[in-house]
């Protein structure tokens, strides 16, 4: 604490990312990262743009990455916002659109940065309980406070528990809640959740978030982007433009241009994660785990009578790291990220051992 | 306009880069870029680094890019932030440190992207005007309001002027106003202005910004730094931390650091740029123009008689894109970046035909 520091400052409780340790020889299953590469023509892509040209500044407003974009979801390019991962859209979206007179809501069990960004800029926020069998029940969020809310929020399939709503609900949740904001964060939709995009021209309130850093294998590269009607994105553009004018460098820009144009790559490697998770889960599911059906490029687990921090520690020791929340109602649980099958055999070889 | 935006968004007056046309064949002289390219090293580490392991999140804390910078200023890494550009690195520091009570001060002629930043973050602020010749006053600053400010913030030396204050009058200035932040912004002093990091450990208010856009030749890049006592930069981590845990991607790291090690092809380019610009200098004065010394990567110029906004048209007609600001006071200027030696003598046969 210091006399300098703004109220901001001194309010603040950062979010905490998952560890990105700088041993190598680790098996590294808790930040959610693809276990395979890029596509190779993202490699090509950067490769081309590393000349003399990085000391011109890139396009400040990516048009060729909001081209690519726009393609694959049929949508113009006034439809498309792009950010320094999808924490940056978030924080913008937050901003820009979530910051109202009445609370925001989300689930109290989900992606944590949320609370994270409302508390950086004083947005009144409530949670609502996911259900026992942690699901998100609609009908909770289109009741609460009398249908009364200035956004709600939360990332489909849900984070940390691979749980997915099918686009009826969310489809049932724009059609009773109108008159806010709805941002439905897809960062893992690509193992297997049918896409809100297919929404957006039918309900002006509704945003759409997506990140590269999972199923396009491009965390290390920095780009995220949501999609929606055109008045929310100019939400976000004046947001941006009042930060900062050039948050994507021109290297992340032909890397994402590249990853973004090979569709067929980022198929197979996604069909891919979802077969060695569907592995995984029985593997599991033999060792006495109960594993939630998932979604998304990790799975969420709990031993019946095995302590979860107990294991995630054993785990460490034999150089495989998993994700443990030390949080009411999913301590038990350890979120656990696919890698490849030799990884996951790695990874079953070891909790025999441990359990 | 929608009913969804925030309060902020609606109140905002976003920042207006200056242009990165798409055409080819231009001499750009704009935006300030370095006319070298960056040193061969940051293209053989990016290189090294465009790998399947972009699969990968980067260091959050991007330590080893810190200590690279830690070392060059000879300071502990506590003592440095890095962000996604100094622009985001200035925002950080306007919410964390300069949102205050009290307006912060910055001068009437200054980098436009401040009152942007108060505009977002709701801070107040007071400009102070410039004296007759441009220079920065500071007993203006120490007397505004009978001394009491919550910040104060200006590049040194300034954009769009060019000109510098020594380092006596920055110590001056910490001096007599202890009370609150100073912010100097040195996104242009490696072209012979003395810094004022030597300053950092004996004012603990004083925070130093940089940018490796310009001197570095890495504006395609997207990296800026501050340095400060560490409890200035813990704030910036906070912010930074409830923000985007990730915000400079692996490529711009790896260039980043080989840049900032390579202080030699730094220093050469540098000079480069000094020599061209004082020849450049002289030529305009030849042509009638009344240039103002500089000590950045840029002069500012005006001719007695022709108006600066019609030579900037008639130079784009010869494909050489110059800065013009329709501002009160320096609306007869031209801001004019420091090309090769080739683009400068291109701009100055141009200026003889229009002239």
């Amino acid at each position: 604490m210091s006399q300098f520091w703004s109220k901001t400052v001194k309010n603040l409780t950062p979010y905490v990312p998952g560890e990105q340790p700088k041993l190598s020889q680790l098996i590294k299953l808790n930040t959610n990262e693809s276990p395979y590469g890029p596509s190779p023509k993202v490699l090509t892509a950067i490769a081309a743009a590393t000349n003399d040209t990085l000391r011109l500044y890139p396009d400040p407003n990516s048009d060729a990455l909001k081209q690519s974009i726009a393609k694959i979801h049929d949508l113009p390019t006034n439809q498309v916002f792009v950010g320094n991962g999808s924490d940056e859209v978030l924080a913008h979206a937050f901003l820009g659109l979530l910051k109202q007179e009445r609370p925001i809501l989300f689930p109290d069990i989900t992606y944590s940065f949320y609370p994270v960004y409302c508390n950086l800029y004083d947005i009144a926020f409530e949670t609502i309980p996911l259900k026992e069998d942690f699901s998100i029940n609609i009908e909770d969020y289109i009741q609460k406070n009398n249908g009364k809310n200035d956004g709600i929020i939360f990332p489909n399939p849900n984070a940390p528990t691979g749980k997915a709503l099918p686009l009826g609900r969310i489809k049932a949740l724009l059609q009773s809640n109108t008159q806010s904001v709805v941002i439905i964060d897809q960062a893992y939709v690509d193992y297997g959740t049918e896409s809100a995009v297919s929404l957006v021209n039918e309900f002006p309130n509704l945003l759409v978030t997506h990140t590269l850093s999972k199923s396009y294998a491009l965390a290390g590269l920095r780009v995220g982007y949501a999609v929606g009607h055109p008045d929310l994105i100019e939400a976000l553009e004046r947001i941006k433009n009042s930060f900062n004018s050039y948050p994507i460098d021109k290297l992340a820009m032909a890397g994402a241009i590249a990853a973004i144009d090979d569709q067929d790559y980022l198929k197979r490697i996604s069909k891919a994660v979802i077969q060695t998770r569907e592995n995984l889960i029985k593997d599991l599911n033999e060792l006495g785990f109960e594993t939630i059906p998932s979604y998304a490029n990790f799975i969420f687990t709990k031993h019946p009578t095995k302590d979860a921090a107990a294991i995630a520690a054993a785990l460490r020791e034999k150089h495989i790291i998993v994700r443990h929340f030390k949080m009411a109602r999913i301590d038990q649980y350890l979120r656990i990220t696919i890698g490849t099958d030799e990884q996951c055999s790695t990874l079953i070889k070891a909790l025999k051992e441990i359990i």
